[in-house]
């Protein structure tokens, strides 16, 4: 028996990491199984699937709905979700164009549920001003009309809804019946917090989700985006202390050096990411290989996949290119 | 509107936090959501419930089966689950009397998946021994029977088992047909890493779960117990750049102080902990009160929960006490 101790481990360690993987492995997805060579009698690993896919498989983001959170330990990249949450993406695309987040802080870090940015200050007097073209108070954007919504469905149950997939790119659910569909709380997912009524949110206090997926979250507050770089700056984050994982003494607080929109940065500062397309058949694929894992570490595939749980693979394109505009997932 | 940054979360603010609670906090539990009085008419919040429980709805941790990973910066505490690991438990305890984790480390931090301890040594020749009592190699212990084991089952539908619940105080599946039960990889779980053999790990190379639940792992390998207190030291963990989030440079590991069985630590040096019974009425009440969120900030509650997103509460009592013998929950 060998006993390497990097061999032994919840994962096979006969894994062969590619660069274009290692950004998928940044938010937390599973590993390529296999380094062999496609045999069309056994199912594809992950990263073979990705080694074949072609340039149309994937989308740039698109710089007016790409935010960069730049904190003193590097950059942050979230993609905007203006599909479900308009009025919330215009807020936060003028909030980041005012400068509004700059110098502030993050200011809660909550075990196995969120972190937190926005402004520290609790007294109204001392907050900081949203600025020129923006809204002080915004509707709830919490679910949207499932009509003329390209909806890629995934074959297995969820509890929390009765269907869950991927609407633009992001992890969603629908009720047909009701003709309601909505963003899921997943891991790296990003909402707007708000106070006790429901419209009460503006887009000024963000968080991240960081632990098991609080789905009980869908439906009762916007879901702004989510982060595609860059989650383990934040994922990494000395928990809060105080009620709610919020820092008690402020030097606690991480400073953000800044919020901005990516089409508001000069093309040579911007950071290229491809996301794959959620309506691509090498997606599916993905997803199958996920629902079962066939290498022989695994002894008893699923046959079953969560929602949360499946991968959304990026990758950083060597030189920026502009970004066409997102493309819509067919329905299935 | 009021604009208090605090109270913009995406949990209503308006919450006393009891210093019970603080500790399920750290294992990243929802929070209480009214702090007035019960009311017959109105479900209680999961503090009024913990607030109302008896001495008897809580059991001990039993310090034969409580493990002690001291780190530089403070003690995580972790139950083994003897009923479903026996042998691992077994190699487990005289592993920690031999020293066998002192002055070893936790080598492996992936973001979304987990953080993983043991001999980083590559070469077999530099291994440390694991000392008298222990055995090289275990048999898999995926699963086991369900034949008299007590299973408190969860209301709601999972989609990777036929049935969820509590067993032994665990997150647990259970498939009645074919008599087999198994723990739930959920946060905060810890488990024993294998090569790919499934006979092939030994209870050195232990991980913890820090995302979103890997449930494709259930019965694929050995789980071992879970973390009750400390997780968050684990998860904040600086992410590995290497392969499966392994340190690449040595000097980023993290030094393990001690790991050792509370058994084997003078009762002055232990923590006294305290898990609520999962055969408790509080617990079921609990569960309730998480399905159906009542307070008013919630406008859409969920009807439903996961295994992985159900609390498991846990306080600290002023005094060490002996511990009794472990509590078998009721079938359901």
């Amino acid at each position: 028996m060998k006993l390497h101790a990097r061999s032994r481990t919840a994962r096979p360690s006969n894994t062969r990491l590619s660069p274009l993987l290692a950004a998928a492995l940044a938010v937390g997805l599973a590993l390529p199984l296999s380094a062999g060579a496609a045999d069309s009698a056994k199912p594809r690993s992950m990263q073979e699937i990705l080694d074949a896919t072609k340039p149309g498989d994937w989308r740039a983001l698109d710089p007016r709905d790409t935010l960069y959170l730049d904190l003193p330990r590097g950059r942050v990249v979230i993609e905007l979700a203006p599909e479900f949450a308009p009025q919330h993406a215009t807020n936060i695309r003028a909030l980041a164009r005012n400068g509004y987040w700059n110098k502030l802080s993050i200011n809660r870090s909550q075990d196995n549920f969120v972190v937190q940015w926005g402004d520290p200050a609790e007294d109204d007097k001392s907050r900081k001003p949203l600025g020129k073209g923006t809204k002080a108070k915004l509707p709830a954007e919490f679910e949207r009309s499932s009509d003329k919504l390209p909806f890629h469905v995934l074959p297995d149950p969820d509890g929390w809804a009765p269907q869950v997939g991927f609407a633009d790119g992001f992890p969603a659910a629908r009720d047909t019946g009701a003709k309601r569909a909505w963003l899921a709380h997943c891991y790296g997912m990003v909402g707007a917090g708000r106070d006790v009524a429901a419209d009460s949110s503006n887009g000024t206090e963000l968080y991240v989700v960081i632990g098991q997926s609080p789905r009980q979250l869908d439906r009762n507050i916007t879901v702004v985006g989510r982060v595609v770089q860059g989650m383990e700056l934040l994922s990494v984050l000395p928990r809060g202390t105080g009620p709610l994982g919020f820092y008690e003494n402020p030097a606690q607080r991480v400073p953000i050096t800044s919020i901005r929109l990516a089409a508001d940065v000069a093309k040579k500062d911007r950071v290229a990411i491809e996301v794959l397309r959620t309506d691509s058949a090498a997606f599916d694929e993905i997803i199958e290989s996920r629902r079962n894992r066939r290498d022989e570490w695994y002894k008893h595939p699923a046959g079953h996949i969560d929602l949360c749980n499946v991968p959304l693979p990026t990758r950083e394109t060597p030189a920026a290119a502009p970004a066409p505009a997102k493309g819509k997932s067919k329905s299935k």
